[in-house]
């Protein structure tokens, strides 16, 4: 297990595409430890203050990062809804942060505008991280999906993933597939309707890693190879109701006991919840369900990352080049609003912030 | 002092006609003893974490179950309007529930649907508090209650208690009746315009237990027989206004200086809180009144609830017979929206959620 | 440094000009050692509760006292959003206070209401904390503005003050010109729009003072003579868009790098947040520029005020003079709505809660 080169590098967590293998390894060691024996860590974070900002609602992750907190002794401050901040006074994103940065020790926030985690920590003195920048990134999710795989598995490579729903705007699926891509021999099975499978730009991806995929048109079709499923949420309004039938169309991505028969012994069935229809009830009370621990695991492995990062020293985040740059051309970007951000590109043209 | 012969009866803290008058002295002594030695209790709950699911706003309930925590020591997360969630994505309750209660060490919730409480009761491995399900049960309220006459007169039997107000919706009352019930030698004056007069059920529920009770038609009539005077809030929305005279109406249940001065020297005068105009402010002034100690001692009552819970081992609920029973007719029932869980009718046909 | 002679005088800060500049010394000299040795202040108010009282959304000052009391090792409850209470039940401001002050050691609140900090301590067994009630006061602000000079200029008195932006309306304004109005040789510049210059009532005060004041146009006018500049927010809101060419005439209230340029070397901008555009973003980068500054010390002249405000023996509080008074006109006062209020009128025959 060897440190990160540069100390700074891990010092947010934005995109789980920035971690290294290694980080993700002594994280998942630090979550074993806490896992086996939870209270030695009662006190581990004492006096620190996590900043819980969540612009958009949210149930799950905020529970879990408030329940991490809690249980290793710190505290927390934030609101659950906008509506309850002064924000609609119109002041910036920059401004917000500095404020919220020089009362806490980390900082954790979701947000519905792309790429809002990474604008922000360009002005936080203390570590920022990501719980959903729209349809972005989610890469505590990511954290929490490795970390029951690992759990259950024992390993994370070596493994056919099929990943059943929303494709296309399913931001969970995205960071998983970055994820997965730094870990041996790991296949995926895209099994989604046509109009919500995987966007271009990840199909991309996984051609440039090397990363070996098929698709698939129903769950029926795939569930005997895999090893991992990973169900998400279909949202009707994705649809017109008029050229779709929705319900017809959903039985072929609806996990059922039936379907169950016929997948491995050791299969895993994941899901980031919430839960509509996707899964049917009678699935849960089979042994390969493991939604409701992957909730569970979440927790623990956000005990691991807040441990790390509410004790680092404080940083100086004080961008130096504010100014527009190119305008991205995404109206969900972080930049759309918040004018004033240091020009961001990459080298392949797309936006720094929102990646579009 | 005897403890429940199943061990697993007083799990959770659903409707108060399931626990014993043993349980009860047990949960009084402690609370008494909280109230003699508050530091001593300063970190009894140190580590643990209640989960505080408000579907339904609230003041009152949710400050003393948030202060009766924080003054264990212990901590809390939560919601305290389901706007700020994200339950409108469709989650079911029991998916909400299995994920609160792998986060925390009690749950305590409150909502509009009747029966929530049991429902979710289901699917947690952790105690649940019903802090009150629509107009059907409130047991942490009769425990204020029950506090609060046993700490000003001594003791809980062998008196005269006056119900004053709206005894038709007020769930309240209707949980009070039930634990008074268990006392001996009670006594009941209903005071209530006729159409909020206790209903039917209430009734037969009092006959069956040979409980003696009279109807009166205005405090005034009533006031110089009681021991105990329960006020509560009458809403004008109750009454169609082209037929009645609200505030006339108004004049033979609300408590004033004038009436109390034909009171009992002894009396105690309880009211839930908030108070409108159904007591008059003179009346604040009166040693008789108590109600702002009632409110005071709930939070009491709930520490002692909470340093009993928190502490419980994790259990496993995970009913296998889900699948819809019998339709129940209240619109109200929680079986309304969550149409899987296990069918549950009693003896003698009402259903087994809501009580209709 | 002396006590107050009345040790009941300072149980509540409602205005700041009800405590004695020896009272000031005290608490920042109290600050001082907190900032210079935050650890040893992390279980100063252990077992301690803050009942959080936002009935109108903020954030930074929300944040602020949230985050100081938990940086004291106590813990809070309370509300950031009136729509999470039951409040709409018509419950009075009194029987909420009550309740909460049996349930808290010290309540923060901030209102829309004129007087309500005042109203609501007449009722409190525990201190209150003015947080902001509506256009009136803002005494923590003050403290917040005051403790910024003090650390960077050593001392609050000897200066020239430019006060600039929207001073008609600006509680954060009023405020502080009273209690600098306590310190020697302090002078004002006034810089505002006609519209929005300060109010005669402030200005009969300064001048009852003998407190030397110019008025100027524009921000280039005055800059050069200025030591601190305290620069607000001027809302659009209070011109009419047919009268007024806002944009043009905001370029004289607007602080920019060119301004910055003729100003002292001294010079110290404060800015009591949030901002907008009255304030250069390029001014962010000059080391003369304090308000993010000023925002972080405002927490911890807030822990020096719970420290000293949680630990105080619970008084009693109960006006037995209830009843109207003469009816204040003003429409924001928070006797328009709570009808039983003591009668408070001041020698000069203005309201004793709102001042009006």
């Amino acid at each position: 297990m060897t440190a990160p080169t540069n100390p700074n590098e891990n010092f947010h967590l934005i995109d789980f595409a920035d971690v290294s293998v290694e980080w993700w390894h002594e994280l998942y060691a630090s979550c074993q430890d806490i896992l086996a024996r939870p209270d030695d860590y009662r006190d581990a974070c004492r006096g620190k203050l996590l900043a819980s900002l969540f612009f958009e609602a949210s149930t799950r992750t905020r529970f879990s990062f408030q329940a991490a907190m809690l249980r290793l002794g710190g505290n927390l401050f934030g609101f659950s809804n906008p509506a309850d901040t002064s924000l609609a006074k119109g002041e910036s994103l920059a401004d917000t942060i500095r404020m919220t940065s020089s009362y806490s020790d980390t900082i954790v926030m979701r947000t519905t505008q792309e790429g809002a985690a990474l604008a922000a920590s360009l002005y936080s003195e203390v570590p920022v991280i990501n719980a959903g920048d729209g349809g972005h990134l989610h890469p505590t999710q990511t954290l929490t999906d490795l970390t029951t795989i690992a759990q259950v598995r024992g390993t994370v490579g070596g493994i056919t993933v099929g990943l059943c729903g929303d494709l296309k705007y399913g931001r969970t699926v995205h960071s998983l597939v970055t994820a997965l891509a730094k870990f041996p021999s790991v296949r995926f099975v895209l099994i989604a309707p046509n109009a919500l499978q995987m966007p271009e730009y990840m199909l991309a991806f996984m051609r440039a890693n090397l990363i070996d995929f098929t698709v698939a048109q129903s769950l029926s079709d795939a569930i005997d190879e895999l090893d991992v499923l990973y169900m998400t949420r279909i949202q009707r309004e994705r649809f017109n109701s008029e050229d779709v039938d929705f319900d017809a169309l959903m039985t072929n991505f609806t996990l059922t006991a039936a379907i169950m028969e016929r997948a491995k012994t050791e299969l895993t069935v994941l899901h980031p919840l919430p839960r509509t229809n996707e899964i049917d009830r009678a699935v849960d009370f089979d042994a390969r369900a493991r939604y409701f621990d992957q909730a569970k695991l979440g927790m623990y492995i956000r005990m691991a990352l807040l441990l790390k990062l509410t004790h680092r020293p404080r940083g100086v985040a004080y961008p130096t080049n504010e100014g527009p740059g190119l305008a991205c051309s995404n109206p969900r970007c972080v930049t759309a609003t918040e004018k004033y951000l240091p020009p961001r590109l990459k080298s392949d043209g797309s936006c720094g912030y929102c990646d579009k």
